[in-house]
């Protein structure tokens, strides 16, 4: 069955949804004021973007192969294994579906935000922030972070790895579990955006919404974890396509 | 093999307990005095409601199909892959399971009730109890936790996620990981019931029991649990089959 | 292949030391002083112990069906799916195991048992020991929990999970979680031995090992996470046994 | 198709490359300075080494099998499941991945290791550290902790518990789990190389790189982390040749 591109757009949106409402929502659990999550601290962080993920792959995966990023997309198109003229209209559809998510997130915890007084905690229910501000060495991060996330990726869609059967919703697990690993281990410097819809959906829908004292969006840093992801992701891409071409 | 209505009935109060007994017990757990897991936090909230799913699943999946939750039977039904006749019966087996399950509990850590003080800690462990009191958003919240919640769960069942062959007892995992995602994400706000068996079944058992120094048992909250998963599952298969119908 | 009954019995004996190892191994990691694990508290001892499991079921399960636990080879005889005439060797098999994993753990941690003060903290190594002393509701705690381990355990085991080709490795998967799920909700009383050779084994090796400042092994408590876990198990096996009955 | 001898290298160079940079990465993320995930603790560190190996063994699994450790090449050859001559070219390739992984965290990390004034928390993240000094009975925990970690990677790949079907990606589960397991209860005494190639290759670039205030790379230490694990490999291969001669 060929999926039309209209479709399979409708899914990348709905699985980017899913993927933000669960993964700001996550944030916004911990980070705001009187949350029966305040506090849960970076486990439950990291853990929930990952099952964010998977929520967001068990949606769109039959239907789009649930890209869900623009790092992901670009990096299978570099590869070779997704069609350059998808490019454009799939990465829309993603960052449409990170902002309505993020703007969900807000009606959700709207009571929350408004008992929460650190505009910097608002907004970074929504967007990404460097713990310590450097630009060049926050890319690199991001760099770095998707490089990781598209090659194992790519692996995981390696004919090596692939089951004689289908593996069904099980399937979906090992990339929540890799979403899981790059979070806990290469998050502690930008908070690993690692996806532009990820990041600049939230920040238009932050800039957009009516938030109490919400502070910058801080538009200077927003490019960082667009073009780095976008590199990290068909870097990836060029060193796999070298091994296999190797072999 | 068709499985007859009434065993049907009888896994999904087996499974709904279960599902309690393990569910409430965390909470249990978590935050009477002197437990051993006394202050284990969200973390450990979140990851055993997820698997006390996975148990109940495990009983009752291959009979009854599992749906522990009368907002899963509901939007099962209203997205035409449930019979209507069997709805209510199911409701009321996940009810009474819902009821005995939190019985046991309260057996079960019956000195840790009597070592704790605070009321609303004792009513916490069979009830949700909102975090920010404020009927209109409580009701937003149950209605966006269980909409994701079923969501998702049709699109396991979803034919374009089924495996060739059988996952057997894997295949409760990802609705087990699904509703730590939902808790963990989504939980901050009303603790997350998206269950009304889960909540009125523990809060029935709540004003039955001689609990010393229970408390209200909060009626006047206990409508929003039941009618917000109810309309958040029947939003969800809209939408499912508004989806499908477009393919 | 039918695996000879001493053969049976040494994956049983090295299946229940690995588990012993990893289970109490990780009670020593949390509570001993100086420990790079020390204080990390519920989740990690909850997790672990059901990973403990899982190790346990990857040694043992192709050749002896890993019980690793008398009151589980109990529930199956129960149930009709494991020889009467097995029963005595296995738990023998069993405690042995339990005895000398505990010793190992001692062997490993021993610079941090000479590190630690509190008496009660180096039993609590070895076995459980309960929040509040209460003989009576304590064996509740213990029938009920082992009750939930070997109702799921016997639905994991049912023809309607079975898979249709065989799950390999994966298949430990859901017994491991079970524990967990056991651990983080029903393990706030008395520590969920939910298992006499992963008590009395460990107890017995405490009694005889030179531990420096080690105090009382306790054993006018030892008899309830022996009789409450294999009672919980029989019991568990009748209601399965009855709900089979009449389908 | 037969792998090739040099792309079985690449792979295990690349392996334990994203391996050692998730697994190192997530020491500098929870013991760093101003990283956000800063004192996230065991639980996060102990997880995310077991998905490190995940995604290792995603990517070099179908081409090299993913050693990824020395110990695990010695232990396979010594149990007669890997040829001699390939023994020296992967531990090599593991080593240079090791060492070229742990740089990389070095270049994310390194605004964060400037923020650290503590010369042993730069080398932690690097390589592991004793929490009691004592270089017998940390040649014993290393050894134990590799025997647990060989021992059962040898029954996970054994017949009995191979799959009817390949399992394709959720194959790398057990033994990331098994990780994590090892991990939170054999970590507390050495921090669990277990490895030689997760703690030499890192050290030596420990000794390279330009740390700001990095003091010793504590060399007298460095060979119980080697020897240890190699040993405990073989003495599981042994133990495991010897279960199924009896067989």
């Amino acid at each position: 069955m060929e999926v039309p591109l209209f479709i399979q757009c409708v899914f990348e949106f709905l699985g980017t949804l899913i993927l933000v409402v669960l993964g700001c929502g996550v944030v916004a659990c911990v980070s705001l004021r009187k949350s029966k999550g305040e506090s849960a601290g970076w486990i439950v962080v990291t853990l929930a973007w990952g099952l964010a993920v998977m929520c967001g792959v068990l949606i769109a995966g039959p239907y789009s192969g649930a890209h869900l990023n623009p790092a992901v997309t670009l990096g299978l198109a570099a590869a070779g294994k997704f069609p350059w003229t998808y490019v454009i209209p799939f990465i829309v559809a993603q960052i449409l579906g990170g902002m309505l998510g993020a703007m969900l997130v807000y009606v959700f915890y709207k009571d929350h935000f408004d008992a929460t007084e650190d505009a910097e905690s608002k907004l970074g229910v929504f967007s990404t922030i460097p713990a310590i501000r450097n630009h060049s060495r926050n890319l690199i991060s991001e760099i770095i972070g998707t490089f990781v996330l598209v090659l194992v990726i790519l692996f995981i869609g390696d004919e090596g790895n692939s089951s004689q059967v289908g593996l069904g919703s099980i399937g979906a697990l090992p990339v929540a579990l890799l979403v899981v690993a790059i979070g806990m281990s290469l998050g502690g410097t930008t908070g690993y955006a690692i996806n532009p819809a990820r990041d600049l959906g939230p920040r238009i829908a932050h800039a957009l919404l009516p938030i109490k004292g919400k502070g910058s969006s801080q538009w200077s840093y927003s490019w960082i974890p667009i073009v780095g992801p976008l590199l990290g992701g068909v870097i990836a891409a060029l060193l796999y396509c070298a091994i296999k071409a190797m072999m």
